[in-house]
């Protein structure tokens, strides 16, 4: 049988009305398991790890993803000389072992593989469309000589780059979804979120949204205003989100990368699997349909949004076998306060203390982003 | 070769002065990852799922641990047949799976595999010495049946129950560590830290400190009145720690299973990879030389301890290739303000955020032990 | 000598480019010290009590303000019969009462004396004009009667009812100041503050800006609002600002009046004297020149903003022979961590620590204003 | 008639089971008044601005306070000296006026007087019991030309010199109360709270306890600490507390001034009025009849303890006139939300928020008591 043939592909589900749940961060995750560097944040573990990036696949899709992602992230033959961590190793190469990667797990059950291209340097050093677009032409190659099913332009914060990446995709007739990591304010020349929608649609993007950057009720609502701007402008597009997993009730421009904490102090900030029920909810009464995660995305994060949508998914994932819902299995702890736990309004009610009572609990970050917020606000 | 032979022994390692890196907490990260039930916590996957058990005694090993930890937490019978949460496998299947699982993975490196019980059901419900000891016996014939090369007792919170275990398992001729874990107010008995270790060592514990319950700091100053209660009884063993990976600043004497947030909203009071280098400091100055991590630590904590003490052992571990040390790496980041956190001042000074400003710093513990522990100020 | 004839009014002070310093909060401060029912907030004290009115003008007075206001907040009939809480007592009583305290402590000075009116009952409950003009009109009425040098109308929501209060008092032929307690997103009707602006200075207003509600640097930013929509209308008028004494990080549209805490724990949330040295900073370049405080500020923040313009007023208030200008006075303590607190950095950078670990640092407003703000965002 | 004959004592008041409601802090409020200056402390004003000291006086009389202290705060001849502030009055003189403003005010109401004195430079400098005595002594000499009811020892953080204090008191042949500044660890020589009440009792002490430096509920714990002594000495005396008016959850044992807080951002750490109610509940609870407040504590502070005794003292407070119990008087206004308040369960289970969330929560004390706190927990 050739699962191919068998699979339904991401339209035919998001057409059909279907919760598509995405899959989880993978830099971040395999940065605190030892294969990534961060800084560089490039995916050769792809090639020189691949039983970790297979593991970490894996739990994603036994958490419920129905998109297993390509990691290829800054997988850009610019991108990867410039950080000089890989120098054995080629672009393709990577990208060759991440897409086998990717079919292998996916095929261990219903899942797709999305090929997927980043943000590159050379667009805010040459800003030039032809140079940009035979970068992303290159990689597309990569990966057509590989069987994925569609194609993912993530992690771009100008919308003109994002466009070019959709208009170069969009060339081998698979469905192409955009996801901007922009904030409510817009992208980083000023669009705003409704008009970065409406110019991924024209240029041919099949689903359009946000990933990382800002926490998922903060995305929730900048897909809200693209989802705006596309039905102002008359048009239609699949809604997308995969934000950050973590607070960042700071909600600047940049996002998490301006935020001191960043990266080697974000633990406290991680949202929980509580969180994650909420912003799930808000995603699908928002209109979203494929709904996953970004960096901070934990496998038990992915599991809380196939829980919240099993009713109207049908079914729960793998791994609740694992999982009592709303903390249920704690009817089995020893302590009798904890067995009262097992219950959904104290986990929903909770406030969970930090537990650093010397620390703050918000930054300032560190661009000057607040003052451009408030220039904006006064004008 | 047989590995065996060439290994040297936890005793040889630590009487020659060396410091031995253990490795993190399983039940927890593997809850995270979807293959531990919460409120259950027993280590079923090991048979279930050995890739992913595998994967993570990798990551550990990977980090720097010396010793990699056989996956039979809460792995007795009685607590099997309490739990209820495993129907068709035998608690010696797992067993005997864990041991296979750690050996194999031990052996990538230079690790050594250590059979660990943890407290029994059976204590707290029977008293009995006989009984208890019998479930101890059985799980150590479990273990006598593969390669392992010492035990470790953990996670007890009545010093004579884990002074029955060592006695049993003394039995075996391999070294015995004993980890209690109590905070610096004593066991749930009201015997202090300094009197525990006294016990445990007349029991014939090569190795004794504390493990789990509470944050690396506390859990030092725990070990630290050990250490004197050693040293007024006339008595050398040598010490261990493996703590929490969670801020606790209540200290209360529960632990983390009394605070609201156990045990699925701990992600706000996880510790940093900083923390860690100024626990593994201050645990090196104790004169602790088996220095781990229990629930909450994951393999970039293992890492960092492993990093801290790197001119200590002469070496850094393998995961360090894709680590600067001190966030050196992020003199490639294309932001100016996080390439000046590549330095070790900005991280060991940050104060970091908890991102949660309707969210309280700290905890009432869900028990009376703050009322407990008044009382016993006012002694 | 007629104290009278050799005053200089507040429209000759601030066309002058003077800075005038206002005074601080009445009923806030008279509750806490006894004599002013919250949920009231009447000023029958000026009656009854009248030693502890003219002590906190004093006090005012001797912080270095240049204007006090008259303790008449509430102070019209309609709103002093629906409180109920005085019976004996009519509202021209008070009034004048109120006036002659504040003549008789302005006098002690070089102060000017203000007649404060506030908004009504009256607006909300009939929105006639006729009505609301006539309950300004009789409290102006008692005023006139004394020797008051100005009017300021204040803690009013609806641009409206300032306007109406502003065409009643001009007929007096006296100053008229307005403050609006309004947000930076507008008055209760939407109107944006530069707009708001416009329309009081058209009415008649000498002075315009905002008093209470929001945190200081909150306010500056709302006045900013207001000179930007009178520069682009063409206008002119002096800028002044009397904030809310207490952090309010929400920026809610209601401000304090909707937070938790309002209005018996606001403990917590109170400005310190450092605050206060930003604020007067701050207000000062953004071109305000009437710099004064309203609820939570007591005579020491006062004091703090005539410290902090002294080298633009070119002396320093009598209370400040009292104080160590930033902590200077600390020389003298015992301790020699004290000591070390003498300097100006010191206060500048302190991150003072709320000493309530099991609190919040923001609250969730107890009304609907921030999703009425969050609609704001998204249009 | 002469109003000391009908006057009832404090002995007379305490051995019939009264509650005594002492007054609030002096120096503190009146700096921020502006008549004191911090780093100096000294009570010039009552000479200087009497107006400001008698008004002050008379709000704590009318909040309750059955003892009006006389306001000489560091009045002995050598902390003036020391301090320098003021150079043109003499000690006396300031003795003098003090008796007499607090005489002046006792008598509007149904109050005794207090006179009092406070901890010696002299005797950190020389600790001579000669020259500390006299200092002493001189004082007493002042306050007995005046018409005074009985003394207080008070600040003092060595039990030796408040020993002398009382030694030289009793010689007047009037009752003599005594408050130790210190935290449950002990004074500052380390002698236990316990073993000092029994040092203050065996002296002479009529009334013991501890003011100023902790928190309430710490100092409750302190002064069931010296009950504690006391009785297990066989020893009898009644209990007073005076604490301080901020959170100190730091708990070290400096107190307030080793905090980096200390003294011109302690806005944060205020206590409510409902923190005051649980204080003064647990203060009864424990056997203190002498309850009343310190620094910090401000007029609305001693009505709250007040207004928690009334049903055992029988009546309410004249400035109750103006406070609805438990924010009654909030069904007022106008705001639906804020009416909701008016209810005693709102107020005892808010959690305020500090508004401040860039700050902490906790502070790291600016002395190394934390590290001698410590070292006393692991002995």
């Amino acid at each position: 049988m050739d699962s191919k043939e068998k699979r339904r592909g991401i339209l035919e589900r998001l057409n059909a009305g279907e919760v598509v749940v995405g899959d989880g961060g993978y830099v971040m995750q395999l940065e605190r398991r030892g294969y990534v560097k961060a800084g560089h944040w490039t995916p050769e573990a792809a090639v020189e790890h691949p039983e970790a990036v297979r593991q970490l696949h894996r739990e994603f899709l036994r958490a419920g993803a129905n998109v297993i992602q390509t990691f290829t992230f800054y997988c850009s033959e610019d991108k990867l000389e410039i950080s000089g961590n890989v120098t054995n190793i080629t672009g393709a190469q990577i990208n060759e072992a991440a897409c086998d990667l990717a079919r292998e797990v996916a095929n261990e059950g219903d899942a797709l593989v999305a090929g997927c291209v980043s943000k590159t340097p050379c667009y805010v050093k040459s800003h030039s469309e032809t140079e940009v677009k035979a970068i992303f032409k290159k990689q597309m190659d990569d990966f057509l000589k590989k069987d994925i099913d569609f194609f993912i332009v993530e992690f771009v914060d100008h919308v003109e780059e994002a466009v070019w990446a959709v208009e170069v995709l969009k060339t081998s007739g698979k469905p192409v979804g955009a996801t901007l990591c922009i904030s409510p304010h817009g992208d980083m020349h000023g669009v705003p979120p409704g008009q970065c929608a409406v110019r991924l649609v024209k240029a041919g993007a099949d689903i359009v949204g946000v990933n990382c950057h800002l926490d998922p009720l903060t995305c929730v609502q900048t897909v809200k205003l693209m989802k705006a701007g596309l039905e102002k402008a008359g048009l239609k597009a699949h809604l997308m989100i995969q934000p950050l997993g973590f607070h960042t009730p700071e909600r600047n421009i940049g996002g998490y990368t301006s935020l001191p904490e960043y990266p080697f102090a974000l633990e406290t900030r991680a949202i929980t699997r509580w969180d994650i029920h909420k912003y799930a909810r808000e995603a699908y009464n928002a209109g979203i349909r494929y709904i996953g995660g970004c960096c901070g995305f934990e496998p038990y994060h992915i599991r809380a949004i196939a829980e919240e949508v099993a009713a109207e998914r049908g079914f729960l994932p793998p791994a609740s076998e694992k999982h009592g819902l709303w903390g249920a299995a704690l009817e089995m702890h020893t302590k009798p306060w904890v067995r009262a736990r097992a219950r959904r309004e104290y986990w929903e009610n909770l406030l969970p203390a930090s537990g650093r009572p010397k620390c703050p609990s918000m930054a300032t970050p560190a661009d000057d982003y607040e003052k451009q917020l408030e220039t904006k606000i006064q004008m």
